[in-house]
């Protein structure tokens, strides 16, 4: 099975903007790549990359400058067994992966918070994915739609993808890999809010 | 083994208090709690109340008053071997809820997401919690003072806990049970922003 991970290359995170610069956010984005290419490899697969632009990794990548939607449902219409995993999942484990890749549904969803969907198997000749909004349950109704079998996978792990400042808390929480060192090196740390952590940015690293 | 779930019977979830009266919070709370309580049950264990006002409810109750860390030490200073499962986690399955009482260590965490602990097993005679601040750390620190073995469960259900408005989206996406009912009742919906799906209110429901 081709285990692909979309990466925009040029314009990452933005809604990281007021707390990165582009560069920054560059070099972020690129360090959650790394962990999730990581987690891909120790699960077993060669993972390779659909990128908006040409990319300077040692992985198979195919540059397709559409946006997400269009450009994964390229790759299904190609191909029909495909896992796509998100770049923005730096705390992706191989124990976590393994169970997304060996569930034997038509279609296999890891649900990311808010309704999203941060990483999916595809087994059916006819899913396609549609990233706008709650996709998740779009996911599902699609699935339900042609006839295909549903699983699901509940990784709090996989659930957690990395858009807005809060969420840079839990790299801090749970990270050990690229995304965690850079975050350090960065100046960024744990700040306790009302409710949950929240970070701060003590230096410029 | 015990299985202890805490219960804010007067002020629960004040941060939704912007939301929902009193009133609804206490109702929505009840349904949250009328859905871990089943979740439990189905794991095949059966479910005890540590309340801060008595409560009716065909289980048994402690109740005190102090402040959940005070009130849940004076348990796990009477009895080594507990369990302890918040009551704001709706989406809680019978599955993920075996594995976290499954694992053989001497102490088992499930994160909540923004650094929390929502659950957790301590079969160590010197574990003690504290809830205050990023808990899942403090919870492991606390392990790792004492040379207790340390394990996680990772699952998406049992790191979210529903305590801001943004969360009601995760039960009306995820949820089946009596809070997904109580929020439909409610006339809260779905409604998409910028990035991850929210919620907004109908109706009077």
């Amino acid at each position: 099975m081709r285990v692909v991970v979309p990466f925009a290359a040029e314009q990452p995170k933005t809604r990281l903007g007021d707390f990165f610069t582009l560069t920054e956010r560059r070099e972020f984005s690129g360090a959650m790549l790394t962990d999730v290419l990581a987690a891909i490899r120790e699960s077993g697969h060669e993972p390779e990359l659909l990128a908006t632009a040409p990319v300077e990794r040692d992985v198979p990548t195919t540059v397709d400058e559409r946006p997400l939607t269009a450009a994964m449902n390229a790759v299904l219409e190609a191909d029909s067994s495909i896992a796509v995993v998100m770049t923005d999942l730096p705390l992706a484990t191989p124990a976590a992966l393994t169970e997304l890749f060996d569930i034997s549904e038509d279609v296999v969803l890891a649900p990311g918070r808010g309704g999203g969907t941060n990483a999916l198997v595809a087994r059916h000749p006819d899913f396609r994915v549609d990233y706008h909004g709650t996709s998740y349950l779009d996911h599902r109704e699609g699935a339900r739609r042609i006839g295909a079998s549903v699983g699901t996978v509940d990784s709090f792990r996989l659930a957690t993808d990395i858009d807005e400042r809060a969420d840079l808390a839990e790299v801090l929480v749970h990270g050990e890999g690229a995304a965690r060192a850079w975050l350090d090196r960065a100046g960024v740390r744990l700040v306790r809010n009302d409710g949950r952590v929240g970070v701060e940015r003590t230096g410029n690293g």
